[in-house]
């Protein structure tokens, strides 16, 4: 289970362009600049609960972007399948290493498809 | 270029859930079961121009999605990325046909392959 603080993260990854300009600038100021609440709010000129409040209500709207369209969770599993494929294409490779271009074809779709995570 | 019923099929099948339930029907409705504006309008009882701004509301907000989460966007792209890795594998198998081991193995990862567009 990824801690809060990633999940939150991850979710602003995916879903942040769908906040307001002052949810977005909150947010990338405490979970990628560390700011404090209270620096926050001093930055903003409201109060450290002021800042409190627009946090949670922007990690709702974030929550609730993930129940309806499930993105985050979806790039986790292409990840894995991405993850299964490399591996197996790694192993041919092993098996075959004497046959060269066989080889470079399949280092050619193994680039290929880490572009797909992207 | 996509025509513009079948683009907004599209916006429809990824960001649907995030319309209004009484959107939703009525996309649905003259999307997939090709009513008319009167008929869904009898549905819901209101008038036919009604049925025509709600339409129009609804198709605004999934292209401000796609405008900001870009996900259609990104669908196209893997597709053809995808697309282009089963032609790879596919003439590789043909390059290697005598070769039964490798052939059942890049088989299989093709077969993973297709499910990321899913």
């Amino acid at each position: 289970m990824i801690d809060k603080i990633a999940e939150a993260s991850l979710l602003f990854d995916f879903y942040g362009q769908m906040l307001t300009k002052k949810q977005q600038e909150v947010m990338r100021l405490y979970h990628e600049e560390n700011y404090s609440l209270s620096e926050i709010g001093e930055e903003f000129s409201i109060s450290r609960q002021g800042v409190h409040d627009t946090l949670k209500k922007a990690e709702n709207a974030l929550t609730e972007y993930e129940a309806k369209l499930g993105l985050v969770n979806k790039f986790e599993n292409s990840k894995k399948v991405i993850g299964k494929i490399e591996a197996s294409i790694e192993k041919m490779m092993e098996e075959n290493n004497g046959d060269e271009k066989l080889c470079g074809k399949l280092a050619d779709i193994k680039n290929i498809i880490e572009t797909l995570n992207q």
